[in-house]
């Protein structure tokens, strides 16, 4: 075929696996001792940790500790292959994916592209607010978190400075509150001390969460502690609030209200990132694909989706699952052994979902986890559900090295109070320019 | 005075130190107790460890492992502060510098603005190639050649493929030689596990130098053994070669010689980087402004330079000191002493420089060291000579945190034989584009 790209032909059936999160990375390494050949493509040539990606954007942890490259972690499995590329379209007929470096054939597909921000079309808010769904994301916060401040020196204009000062965090599921929770460990441990020309009483941080309670989907427990815990901080929880708008300076919110504010974070809603090529009616609402109990995308025998892209209808999950790491991991796991089972002539297995429940840190010692085990749910809160937060995310990690890496940091960060990678490497969100600020300041 | 940026006025002589590298970040240091206020202002909100750039820009150390924001280190110095900016020009009539952030008066400049890539005039050069005087360069090359071999996957003519594995490296002073073998490192056991597809026979590293020797400036012994140890690790040396010109893809050299490599890491000489305002006739070649015994630019009596940036003829030396870490941090502290010896009403002292000696590691277990102790100079190669090394490298680090991950890392690295940071985030440089690939290949 015309552009096929060079990757060898082993002469075993080949699934190409799009996406490397969760789902996609688990899926690869349970197809290790299958008769096939696996392509893992992927826009970054590495897996990130995504649950950590908020501690990096508060200076916590390196964006080191928490990556590690696909060729890496699977570099001793001889039927792996991995292409750095981004797919642009797929083309069922001719089974091929059509990607940013030529044709990729296929066997079997495996679509595990993940979620993206999902800001509602409101283009202006795509512009201006910063999201924490990649490692680019995550540096991009950290810069400006600290070239914010570096700024904030300059100003006299009591606005101005507070515009630099205050955090506006839309979303209040476990990734906002954490982000709230870690700048407030800044705000009161680490900033001080590297900015005496500051008066940090100035420095607001804004939760701004569209339903009644905190992270939604868990427990009344975790929700009341979430919001009792943030409070104890001095972060301000507006509770049922919407923002309506955001020009990069002023955060409009639906009661009218408005906050001043540099710094936008967006931990709302996620959205599928779906791909080109397949029919329609296979896309719901909230891009994600409808796939049956194998997995399979609706209307495809070959094509499957797994993680936060697929959308699994099931009795017990009529919505699907929920967009986080557990059904992406478990899907990648299981797909692998119904894939061989298929291969072998077996009867493919419908996907159970076994939910381990849910939680969230907020700041040093604290932290709500819902725990399901054998059956029953327990509600921890506090220090011990802080340490098994800890415990749970360093042995989650990827690789050993990580493992290592994180507990170091941690210990550290615990034991001196102090976040020490507040460098500004890379990219900064593009401040407005100043003749903006002054009109905005006029207004 | 118009314009003046936002800064505490303590009511004492202000010491501005333009540059926070090894000389400026010390004279800060020494002036803690001194009765003054000290700002420092850098383009970066860090120090960075220069000496472990090739580290990083070869996969072996994390950027967080060889920085620290200068807030942290200084952020116990009460008379210390610091703006992150660029300064412009200076005005020594007003005494006053320009800077990105507006006017910062003085009442003693002290410029520790180190040294620059000297391409010689050579623009298409300076376009091409790639440098490691900062971070940014070091992540630059490091994504560059993770990406060149991702690129070498898709590429079946036998002379771009080979384009993609190939290194020239410009200079065989510590910079080079050091790459070098780091880069030899990676060939023989990282990469050909992560890409079994490509026959690493065929990937070639080129250490180019001008001179007769490599190590120029340091002892017999240790010129020797470097070479020794590079072609043992299979690199080529191109000894009193040159490079005459380089495209992005062919390397030109002065004996008609042509190498195609689409990587060229320039690590021949430096040039001051000076700034706009003093007297022209302060400024010799090379771009290092003159200075006398007490370091003050020449004709300007509150004007100091220190470092790479500092040509101190004395009798001894006659062209000036070396411009690596030594000279700037004996300066830096130097410095700061005679500074308090002025305010004090006391005369200020002569420089003496004390010369330690230089090492350089070549890859695995090996470095080559002149010790200089007591007056007497001691060779010391092979693995005592790494140890050694290694040793210095992690206490000079700036934070007991860097010193710590280093070594962490540096135990992981060489018991597990493997480099785990080879991961691409940021920038990378831009590959020429397919149609002048093309046209050049067919050429």
């Amino acid at each position: 075929m015309e552009g096929l790209t060079k990757i060898d032909d082993l002469g075993k059936p080949r699934v190409v696996i799009v996406g490397g999160g969760f789902g996609g990375l688990e899926l690869a390494k349970a197809l290790a001792d299958a008769p096939v050949q696996v392509v893992l493509i992927d826009k970054q040539n590495y897996h990130a940790f995504q649950p950590l990606l908020y501690q990096v954007a508060t200076a916590g942890l390196d964006e080191g500790d928490i990556v590690s490259p696909f060729r890496k972690i699977l570099n001793q499995q001889e039927n792996f292959y991995f292409r750095l590329a981004e797919v642009t379209s797929i083309d069922p007929e001719k089974q091929v994916v059509e990607t940013s470096i030529g044709l990729i054939r296929y066997d079997f597909l495996v679509l595990a592209t993940g979620a993206t921000s999902n800001y509602f079309g409101d283009a202006e808010m795509a512009r201006n607010a910063i999201a924490i769904k990649s490692v680019e994301d995550a540096i991009e916060l950290r810069n400006t978190v600290l070239s914010n401040f570096e700024q904030a020196l300059q100003l006299g204009d009591y606005e101005q400075l507070n515009s630099m000062l205050d955090f506006v965090i839309v979303g209040g599921g476990p990734t906002g509150v954490e982000i709230a929770g870690a700048l407030s460990e800044l705000r009161t441990h680490v900033f001080p001390k590297d900015y005496r020309e500051i008066d940090f009483k100035e420095m607001d941080i804004h939760v701004v969460q569209s339903g009644p309670v905190l992270l939604k989907g868990m427990s009344a427990n975790a929700s009341a502690k979430s919001l009792q815990y943030l409070k104890k901080l001095g972060v301000q929880v507006w509770l049922d609030t919407r923002v309506k708008s955001y020009d990069g300076y002023t955060v409009t919110l639906n009661n009218g209200q408005q906050l001043i504010a540099r710094t936008l974070i967006w931990a709302a809603g996620v959205t599928g990132a779906p791909i080109a090529g397949l029919n329609a009616d296979c896309l719901l609402a909230g891009n994600r694909y409808l796939v049956d109990g194998y997995s399979r995308v609706h209307g495809y025998e070959n094509v499957f989706a797994i993680g936060d892209i697929a959308l699994m209808k099931t009795d017990a999950t009529p919505d699907g699952h929920p967009m986080v790491a557990q059904p992406a991991l478990q899907q990648g796991d299981w797909l692998g052994r119904n894939l061989k089972r298929q291969l072998n002539g077996q009867l493919m297995e419908h996907f159970v979902y076994h939910d381990k429940g849910a939680m969230a840190t907020i700041g040093r010692n604290h932290a709500v986890a819902d725990v399901k085990f054998f059956g029953r749910e327990f509600h921890l809160d506090g220090f011990i559900a802080w340490l098994a937060w800890s415990f749970i995310h360093v042995i989650s990690l990827v690789s050993f090295r990580n493992r290592v890496a994180v507990f170091f940091s941690w210990a550290w960060n615990y034991f001196t109070q102090d976040k020490g990678l507040r460098y500004i490497i890379g990219k900064t969100k593009a401040p407005l320019v100043e003749k903006d600020m002054e009109e905005k300041a006029i207004v």
